[in-house]
């Protein structure tokens, strides 16, 4: 069965919603786990909305502590708790949301029927905050007002995988099936080396999406979202506001695009819209002139990354 | 021009919202002064929705601290401050409120445009907590799990009108113009009574709404709510729950309308319905057993009262 790696936009306004638009929020599904990030008013809802089963979620990435960034956490977290939640949920977030969430959890007296384990995100330096066989999630500083990260989703190095046909025509043993699936060769018993590409059907490419809301155009961005299969970039304003993005620490759309083609990444989502543009698509045009493989983040649209072909190891 | 005293429902849903139904808000239109009371998950989207111009809002309520009660109003404050509000906002809420939105403010780095005025309400004894020259507002103790008010929004006794054709006929001095809106009579200058109903239209009543969520049924918030216009009760559960909504401390249909019918209230509106109901006529048939003039708090309904019939002082 294919595996999936999805990612479905719940949100896609700036600082104020609109009565169209929702505050920032994602939900990634790669393999069946489903992360959340970032987690605006009425994500609840949105989840709702678009039909996604909100207790398979166990993991929600903040970015940063803007309102629009998490203050739908509070009423996730409450109606996860009042549906009967019982798993472990990992909330990843900078200093002070654990004390927000607490502070309120206190005052309405309400006790969770689930534990949430806090993982503070240090603002300063990258760093690898979670790891699981499938894989990783790491952060990016960006260059905000307030310390602020992002986040990307790598997927481990894949295995080679066995052509069984092959395999039992060579005569490999069963004891070198691990090491073939690292990409080694094999060799039979009588020293005869078998070649990789000639036992496997190759290893596909790891699948990779990076999340870049709220940021200033940087540098040191670009160098770490660097061949991503996905980007999502905030794109706040039109390139004729450039000195007002600046002000504000947010990014046009025009730099949004120069973060894509520079980055040298396979397909741009932009998002973070602000509320006095009611046509989107000047801004996607905008990011176009830099990226023609750009997207509009929108409520309810599904981003897909299909699992990549099968590579031999001759062609790598 | 008629004066306004119109009500808009945000929100119908209990503790979780659903993709239909938002939690509590309501907005109340009593003379172009706008009041909201409770501000659940994403009212400002609400708000939006309905074409609501929120800069109008100076007064919010806030009845009890569970999250559906009041969770929108960390996103609406800074919204408002975001759209460059200048006038003073006044938030009258229990305990507890005003630290969790000071802690958000400042952990999120925020310095508001405009002065938020806290207003504690007292959770044991009814006060008076708003007056003008228009009207008043007095909160209902409510028998709930932590506590929680209602609030009576009641415009004051009303000026007998004056009938300018007649005034004129009878010769009334100008100097008693105040004393025959205050329902007196009139005294000519050669001493003769002229009655107050011959030179007034009357008066018109008052009209009142009473806002009561969330509760258990209670005597007590019957005599409170004695003869409004317009009852606002919760009515969470079907009464086949009843042993569920005492336990949670809600009500039943059945109970609102009991309240509607002992308080000898005009019109009811049932809401905060349990997420459980999809269809919501069973509530409402429910409660019109006790109450026929019941009507279902659905997201942008509206409820009018109309200014009532002039009364002359020789009927009252």
């Amino acid at each position: 069965m294919a595996s999936a790696f999805e990612l479905t936009i719940l949100g896609s306004s700036s600082a104020t919603p609109t009565a169209k638009r929702n505050p920032t929020a994602q939900l990634l599904n790669i393999a069946e786990r489903f992360f959340l990030i970032d987690c605006g008013e009425a994500t609840q809802i949105q989840l709702r909305r678009f039909k996604i089963r909100f207790q398979r979620i166990n993991h929600i990435f903040i970015s940063h502590l803007h309102g629009d960034h998490y203050l739908g956490l509070m009423g996730l977290l409450s109606s996860l708790h009042l549906l009967g939640r019982k798993n472990e949920m990992h909330v990843y977030a900078p200093y002070g949301l654990q004390k927000i969430i607490d502070l309120q959890m206190e005052i309405s007296g309400t006790e969770l029927s689930y534990e949430i384990h806090w993982h503070e995100l240090n603002g300063e330096k990258p760093e690898i905050i979670f790891e699981d066989k499938l894989l990783t999630v790491e952060t990016i500083i960006l260059n905000h007002r307030i310390p602020c990260c992002g986040f990307i989703f790598r997927e481990k190095p894949k295995s080679f995988s066995i052509d069984k046909e092959q395999v039992a025509y060579y005569g490999v043993p069963l004891s070198q099936m691990m090491s073939i699936k690292n990409g080694e060769d094999a060799v039979l018993e009588d020293g005869t080396v078998i070649q990789n590409h000639l036992i496997t059907r190759g290893q596909q490419k790891s699948r990779s999406y990076a999340f870049c809301s709220d940021t200033r155009f940087d540098d040191r961005v670009i160098q770490k979202v660097k061949d991503v299969d996905l980007l999502y970039h905030e794109a706040t304003f039109l390139h004729e506001m450039l000195e007002r993005a600046k002000q504000t620490y947010h990014c046009t759309a025009l730099e949004a695009g120069r973060v894509a083609r520079l980055a040298k990444v396979s397909k741009l989502i932009i998002g973070h819209f602000s509320v006095r543009y009611v046509d989107l698509n000047p801004l996607l045009e905008e990011a176009k002139i830099e990226f023609p493989e750009t997207f509009l983040g929108e409520e309810g649209k599904i981003f897909n990354i299909p699992e990549q072909a099968f590579v031999k190891k001759s062609a790598i």
